[in-house]
């Protein structure tokens, strides 16, 4: 693949394509980033490796383990490559002809170039390093997003049978909460391999999502089978399955599970199974006529990737101690052909719950075989399990969208309509980037983010009016930070009702002169 | 009526009813409160004029202006008597045997005794009078609403008939929007003289009510009635109903309109106008098979409770010049026997906007009927306008909920979910407060109030939560008033979904260590 060097001098935020192999090369010997990014330095031992360990099981698809590592790998070296290049550049800043120089350096390391501004004002006292790591994040969130909304990059084969094998398992929607911890942010594209678009997410801090939003849009999804027979009429005999994943850490328990619960795995298991239930019984004290859903529940090691289903029984009722270990499956057929893999996995849960309506159990099988691939991944790129156990996210997402979202450790995300309901979140969420970014000197990149319907009047200026309400209720809770340079905010918004379409950036504190002309 | 004087001595927010005709007469010379309450004043000028005068169209309802007069007047007066009894009370507090005197008066004024622990500490400095004011307004607050729900006071008649009435007119439901000025507080039940159950209240300060949550509501609605015929099945011919209230000052047009539109009533009706049509194409664009509204947009004069109505010609389209002025008609009809009045309520209708919808312009008809009985029930119990033609409010209300508010200028509302989204409608309402109480050294009480769907399982301790979490960002905005005891704050939720369920109260910045326990 060829690097672009496509550059639009009168747009600093102009277009080019983001991914870009082998540009690892230039985090050389004696460049380490500030940061040391694991995923960085696990794409390189993925290089070494090689791919030949990805076929340990003969359910795994070794083919789209390696496209989706091209695209996990792009995109993370894109951000990994930031903080190297601006050391590079830092060291030349008091020398002759530095802004020339600077952008030769950054023409050839990013693909695109520098805002001329602040290299400009380098001689003054000394480069801002903090404002041009800000510019570079946001610059690269851009593209990456750009790249995501145009070129589809994660497009799923099986899209378009999904929905319909979804539907023959008893299912008319599928609405998935994970937890809002980046290691969960690649749940549905890599761990579950579900082709994104055609299911529901929506993360919360602990998984504990809200039952009047899930209420909301069960009534939305059934007033549209109703009115529009989508995605199916509502004579039909499917139900809306709602499914909670909580997660844990195989290596390190107690430390790198899961925040909001702890650390403490059995009560972030029993959260999201108590949540499931008093969604099932929302939904039937709020409506009539045999209005119910269906529930599901997995776990997920956030270290291995590998799951945990809880396998509901015949009544649907799930239970914390009854579940499938994807991993112990997973390796008691490393050897076998693959029908007698699969044939393992059916036996294997129908055993784990005696009763297991059959769609249901069709639905959790394909979880499990989909998931061996993931396990592979892991071991194929980055050995027994991530270097980067913990938190490594690159930036802070807060607000409302983000589908674009899909890779592990990418994001650290505060899904929020204000920062007063979710202070908890934002909070932990600079406590993450005060030991990543803060303590280094670099700030904590924010992006403010609110989709919107494009189709109902005034929904935009609306979405731009909260972009601002919350980047003045961020940078007034953590002033101190702000004032220093130790925060930045890049607000945008997208039109998630337009196909393909691109984000709008609307300002960022890096430039706040540009405002809405980015 | 006689009046009650059962007291709990071992509950300080006992209940006892809350109406005391008579009670008026403590206001006496020589008393009159700190912030004198034009209501007051204007209920003895109504005693004075009688009723006479509230035939003066033969459309008009006495006996029901009667009714609704005397609820009004009770429970105003009840709020009302609170000032000039803590002034009697304060001039004994450094007499001896001052906590029974004190208890003696109340026992006799308000029907209730005072917390001792307020009145014990009197002498060793001076009466809390700002903490006795604020429990004695939570505690009225209290008692009025337990009335509203246990004995349902504005019980309409033809409650059950309307639902009926509004179907035959071609709409489902009646959803209204007024502004959430406490001049507007008591549109429903009062100036159009609708049952209050049967139809939707949300107000938004400026009338700007959010598409969004519209939305919502319209989706609801038609979801129930696919699935349950509630309240008629989906194949009706029949509409959804979203009706705004815009208000305007004839005494005094430029300052006493909408503080929103700056008084602008134009623009007031204007940008009600833009959000009606912006909902209708939201639902137009948002849902396809012919999905739509239909839409009424009303203008009411605070200052005489006489509405416009822009009537909506044949394709449903309003203008802001076309429309019918109650008081005119009321004025000319006012020699007619009964039938002549209706005839001519119907002609104006149809001349004001040819092609109207035949539903339509009976709905309008009964409206404007109805608003005839408000022009005189202003006019018998105020004269030519009320004498509070600004704000008088008794106290703020913030939050979801307060269906029992359907009296003029008694609570300033302001819906919110968060402080951070409805700071400046906070911010307005502490002005208005200013104003009225704290520049005399009496606090602004705010009750903060979220009503839940007790057939949610954890609903109420969420509703609970959201109390705390406002009151908690109300008490910091305003620290300063708080630290100087100029404002408290009372937490109250109510089950929503059970009838007749009393409100709850959670705790109060009055008694912080009575805690849940009121």
């Amino acid at each position: 693949m060829q690097r672009t060097q496509r550059h639009n001098l009168g747009d600093s935020f102009g277009r080019a394509p983001l991914r870009r192999p082998g540009a690892v090369g230039v985090t050389g010997e004696g460049m380490a980033p500030a940061t040391p990014r694991p995923a960085t330095q696990s794409a390189m031992r993925a290089r070494r490796a090689g791919s030949s360990s990805s076929q340990a099981n003969p359910l795994v698809r070794a083919a789209e383990n390696a496209r989706l590592y091209e695209y996990e790998r792009g995109v993370k070296d894109a951000f990994d490559t930031i903080v190297p290049v601006l050391k590079e550049i830092s060291a030349l800043q008091h020398e002759a002809d530095f802004e020339r120089r600077a952008q030769d350096i950054a023409h050839r390391e990013f693909g695109f170039e520098l805002p001329p501004e602040i290299l400009a004002d380098a001689w003054i006292d000394q480069l801002d390093m903090r404002r041009l790591y800000a510019w570079c994040t946001f610059h690269t969130y851009r593209r990456f997003c750009d790249e995501f909304f145009t070129q589809d990059p994660l497009a799923a084969v099986d899209a378009d049978s999904f929905e319909g094998f979804l539907q023959t398992c008893g299912f008319h929607t599928l609405d998935i909460t994970p937890c809002a911890d980046g290691r969960l942010a690649h749940l549905i594209r890599y761990v579950l391999r579900l082709p994104h678009r055609a299911v529901r997410r929506k993360s919360y801090a602990g998984a504990l999502f809200s039952i009047e939003d899930s209420l909301q849009k069960w009534q939305e999804v059934e007033l549209s089978r109703f009115r529009e027979g989508r995605p199916n009429t509502a004579d039909a005999p499917t139900r809306y399955l709602k499914m909670v994943s909580y997660h844990f850490s195989s290596v390190d328990p107690h430390h790198e599970g899961c925040a909001a619960h702890g650390s403490d795995d059995a009560k972030a298991a029993g959260a999201g199974l108590d949540l499931l239930n008093g969604f099932r019984e929302a939904v039937e004290n709020s409506f009539c006529c045999g209005a119910s859903i269906d529930l599901l529940l997995i776990g997920l090691d956030t270290d291995t990737d590998a799951i945990r289903v809880h396998v509901p029984v015949a009544d649907g009722e799930l239970s914390l101690e009854r579940y499938i270990d994807a991993l112990e499956l997973y390796t008691a057929s490393a050897l076998s052909d693959a029908d007698r893999a699969r044939h393992d996995i059916h036996d294997a849960v129908r055993q784990s719950a005696p009763g297991v309506a059959e769609g249901m159990a069709r639905l959790i099988e394909r979880l499990l075989e989909n998931n061996f691939s993931q396990i592979a991944y892991v071991r194929a790129y980055h050995g027994q399990h991530y270097a980067d156990i913990g938190h490594a996210e690159r930036f802070i997402g807060a607000g409302v969208g983000f589908e674009e979202i899909q890779l592990r450790n990418l994001m650290y995300f505060a899904y929020l309509d204000t920062v007063e309901e979710a202070t908890q979140d934002l909070d932990v969420g600079i406590k993450i980037f005060t030991g990543l970014n803060i303590r280094h000197g670099l700030p904590a990149p924010i992006v403010v983010r609110f989709d919107y319907h494009g189709n109902v009047p005034g929904a935009r200026e609306r979405a731009a009016q909260r972009c601002e309400r919350v980047t003045n209720a961020i940078t007034s809770r953590y002033s101190d930070q702000f004032e220093r340079g130790l925060l930045h905010v890049m607000q945008v918004v997208r039109d998630c009702k337009s196909d393909n379409a691109e984000i709008e950036v609307l300002g960022c504190t890096v430039n706040p002169q540009v405002g809405g002309g980015h």
